[in-house]
């Protein structure tokens, strides 16, 4: 059978879900509780080998008896009994499968490979798509389909692809966190049928997503992947972060999920040549897909920066001026006006860097920001930092008292500018008990649209990239 | 007056303390609340120009009125009236002084550098040694004085001398809740009398030093702060972030402590000239503290990495190839054992790396670990790392039974073991329930002593500076 790109839509869209292998205390069960637990709309179905019945589901012996139709089989029975399952798929009308199962090429044994060469050959005859194996399967949260609970079900604009199951999890749930919410994840692990390129090239007509990251260890048809990539990027922005890009690192991906990780400098020229963002780190994917979805395009390298700590304004001085970023002075009148009106205490930095600790944040930080915003052409992006184990004497009550209006003037002044405005807040790890009320801070405002990062250099380093994105579209004539 | 080193020893040990300038609401009582709740167990006396009575305190209005003998003052009246304080201080036997105060030459003016000059001279003329001014002063555990009250009154063994108050605090912090004690901390603002190159030299021949810390921004006299440095370097590990490395942060640095910051060249020669360790951000530096301070030194590059997760696996192994570590693989038999042992499941990578997933943490778990680390010669370093974000399916209750037994069973390794053995801990950002319970276990894994990083990046960052200082040592003949 030939398959279209249309038979993707089933992996996104399945109305009623059976788990394979869902046996008590097994990853099946956490499979079908995570499912119970999200509000997942469709039918659920239970199957394992007794017949036992599971989190309070009735469950049945084979895909074969379960009653209604079944739009998608997630797969978690022992790696020998798949092949067969994929054909039992195709003759019950289900069109995707994901199999969590492990032991096929990963496993480096002769026994794996013949494996996964029958899982794919049952795939290409049937028509039925199979992700993985060896992999979490999708995350779908228009139809509310996941493979773990806490991801949420409200969609968004950002499709990831993930050939790693655990670093899925981790990026979604770290990105949920800025403010990014996700039209599509897949983790795909060993890719035997549906791979990195088939979903690419559905990602790049999907007019949900307007994003699209990847992580990635291998390829199976390199010239494929550069040329699906290409078309890709120049129509949507996309992050790559390459797993295996080091000698050793590559042969840990080929346990992990089979792949030939290949040479890194051919990566590095092939995502180059491809338009894409390249990252080393989940952090600095989640830096740029915070930046590319929530900061308006910075139209040059002047920046402002302004906050609390004299020494913590130095550093990140340097962190931004090492990015490329300019620091222009104060406009005259504005920074005469400061200095006239600050009292004068410990170190403090009166110009672009400003450090406005002795009024940081009150009203009058607040109504100067919102000026300097305004001010035409002083700066092209706004940097506003918060180095909260540096205070000496924050008590709660006073620490409170300040963050709970700061949230409310961030959103106003960036609304009203309508300037890139971003957020340095670090993330203190001193084990303090104000802690949570930082965290409860850090979501508020990501929650509220603002791009929150955790230190001067992730932001100077992913709205760098971004702009260099940026230029080198311009260059090409494409933006 | 002429003035040895000696003369700093009054700057540590304070048998009483007066603050200057404690008066409502003003940093003054900042100051005198910090000493209040610490635990400070010398005489404290406040001193505010109406003589009104301040945190249940009696107030004097003047240092000469203060019935008893003063050690050291904390100054915070306002910047003119700082000079005559200091000839007061010598008046009433007073060996030290730190000034909070600022509006000296940090500011710029013709006035602020003229005042800087008098409170210098009043300083060198009557042997008074002064902190400052600009600065938070000195953090001195052995006899409970402080600046902030939340550091803790045990004594350590690393000093750090900071040009910036805010970074002394947040480093501070930080460092302690990774496991470190101080033996003097010393923010020491616009140096006018008591300079980094005086500090350096009196920590040379500080039995209770054995490892220092620098935040810098700049320096009054080059050719004595690089011969200091390098004696003192000779002698102990000492690690150095240059704040305003950068030209837009020299020109920072000069509005926060009136430093001229130098070219980052001649620096980055006279660091490595001088065999210190040159950091680049404040974690940097925690990172390399937590290495000299708690890991044994690795005599090789051969690392042995045992974590749970595939894809933080894979991404760990090339943060640890990157900076120059390699990956052995594990003994044979061992290998086998594993391999023989453990049930198949989504992408385990069973050598080295090794990712045990399905069995972490269990009895089995910590048995193969210690079995691998006392293995003759297998590797020069252990790393264990925990993917806390990555797992899929984590309960609170599942999760807390496995940290419950991780401390032991890590502690106990290590001390049956006695070789380096690191943790990280990737530092969850999602706004999970049991974020709470994390910190708890790397607190608690930080107290008991073992070395734990947030990330595999920040960890083989900070062992490869560590190691590389040693070899630089061992090629010049000191080791």
């Amino acid at each position: 059978m030939t398959k279209g790109n249309d038979s993707l839509d089933s992996l996104f869209n399945p109305r009623s879900v059976a788990i394979a292998g869902a046996s008590p205390g097994k990853p099946g069960q956490l499979f079908l509780d995570s499912l119970l637990a999200s509000g997942y709309k469709g039918q659920i179905y239970a199957i394992n080998s007794k017949g036992e019945s599971i989190s309070g589901l009735k469950a049945y012996r084979s895909l074969g008896e379960v009653p209604g139709h079944v739009d998608y089989v997630v797969c978690c029975i022992p790696a020998p009994a798949v092949p067969q399952l994929i054909r039992e798929c195709a003759a019950k009308g289900t069109k995707a499968v994901s199999v969590f199962t492990a032991g096929f090429s990963e496993s480096g044994t002769e026994e794996g490979r013949r494996l996964e060469d029958e899982v794919s050959r049952a795939a290409r005859e049937t028509g039925v798509r199979v992700v993985g194996p060896n992999c979490l399967g999708v995350y779908s949260p228009r139809v509310g389909f996941t493979y773990t609970s806490d991801f949420p079900m409200e969609s968004g604009d950002v499709a990831f692809i993930c050939q790693s199951g655990g670093n899925s999890v981790y990026t979604t749930r770290a990105a949920t966190y800025r403010g990014i919410r996700f039209s599509k994840v897949v983790s795909y692990g060993n890719a035997c049928d549906v791979g990195e390129s088939d979903l690419l090239e559905y990602l790049a007509g999907d007019a949900e997503t307007r994003t699209v990251a990847i992580y990635i260890e291998g390829v199976r048809d390199g010239q494929r992947f550069f040329q699906v990539l290409t078309e890709l990027a120049c129509r949507k922005p996309v992050v790559v972060l390459k797993g295996g890009h080091t000698g050793a690192g590559a042969k840990a991906a080929a346990s992990h999920t089979g792949s030939l990780a290949g040479s890194d400098q051919v990566w590095d020229r092939l995502l180059q040549q491809a338009g894409a963002i390249r990252v080393y780190s989940l952090e600095e994917l989640v830096d740029v897909l915070v930046t590319l979805s929530l900061l308006p395009v910075p139209q040059g390298r002047r920046v402002g920066i302004f906050g609390g700590g004299g020494g913590a304004t130095v550093l990140g001085t340097d962190d931004w001026s090492r990015h490329g970023f300019v620091l222009p002075p104060l406009p005259e009148a504005i920074g005469e006006e400061i200095r006239r009106s600050v009292p004068t205490e410990a170190g403090l930095i009166l110009n672009n860097p400003l450090d406005l600790s002795s009024f940081a944040y009150s009203d009058r930080f607040y109504e100067l920001i919102r000026r300097l915003l305004i001010y035409e052409g002083f700066v092209d992006l706004s940097v506003i930092h918060i180095g909260f184990g540096q205070a000496a004497w924050f008590s709660t009550s006073v620490f409170d008292a300040e963050i709970n209006s700061f949230k409310d003037a961030v959103t106003r002044i960036r609304s009203e500018a309508g300037k890139p405005l971003a957020l340095v807040m670090q993330y203190l790890i001193t084990g303090w008990d104000w802690q949570k009320s930082i965290e409860d801070l850090q979501q508020g405002c990501a929650a509220a649209g603002i791009p929150v990062y955790y230190s001067m250099t992730s932001a100077a380093r992913a709205i760098d990239h971004v702009i260099r994105y940026h230029e080198r579209r311009r260059a090409r004539g494409f933006d």
